[in-house]
């Protein structure tokens, strides 16, 4: 099972950055490729995951929610309790979108998606 | 007045990493090194302040809680409502310390400092 580390509760967000995701039999799906934090309350909404092949035109993230991510010193990455296969189906966002993302109007699908896998609304 | 975009309520970590950060006259008094997240809750705990000089043997970060951090617009940047000699008297941390920290000996004294500029506890 994934343990998190109590004595360092903390975590620079650069770490946090390019770090490993991976399913729960611990095989690698994808990594972080940055978090979106709103504004208003400090609140991680999102973390921003890459996978299948490097990013390019019309490439699509998959905003994860931060609740569904545990972190796993065994791994030195994050366990996410979902396949790559229905990761897939997820909403997905454009690259392009990110910077400066409102999802006010896609929150909903985003949350709703993952409510099976534990996410819990940050707003 | 600094006005915070509504349109965007989602900033990704990258964006607010290096952004500059000024005192209430609009000056500039340094810059966002990183933040510091909560792994457990997903909340931001400190904005990493770097001031005064280039990063060195020694040097000191000043982290800062987000609840202190108002984004300005019109400075593309965020203010803070503390004067550079105040945030030079305030608690520091060692450059070394910051990947993988441990507040919790220290949280009551950095949000006890900032308590009167608006700092709300993120735990």
């Amino acid at each position: 099972m994934p343990t998190i580390s109590v004595e360092h509760q903390l975590i620079p967000a650069k770490r946090v950055n390019g770090s490993a995701v991976y399913n729960q039999a611990h095989e690698k799906i994808g990594r972080i490729e940055d978090i979106a934090i709103d504004k208003r309350t400090g609140k991680v909404a999102y973390a921003i995951l890459s996978f299948g092949g490097f990013l390019g035109l019309g490439e699509k993230f998959h905003p994860l929610p931060w609740s569904v991510l545990t972190y796993s010193e065994r791994d030195d990455g994050y366990i996410v309790p979902i396949t790559e296969e229905l990761l897939a189906l997820a909403p997905k966002l454009d690259v392009s979108e990110l910077s400066g993302w409102d999802d006010t109007e896609s929150r909903d699908d985003f949350y709703t998606y993952y409510g099976a896998y534990g996410a819990k609304p940050y707003w």
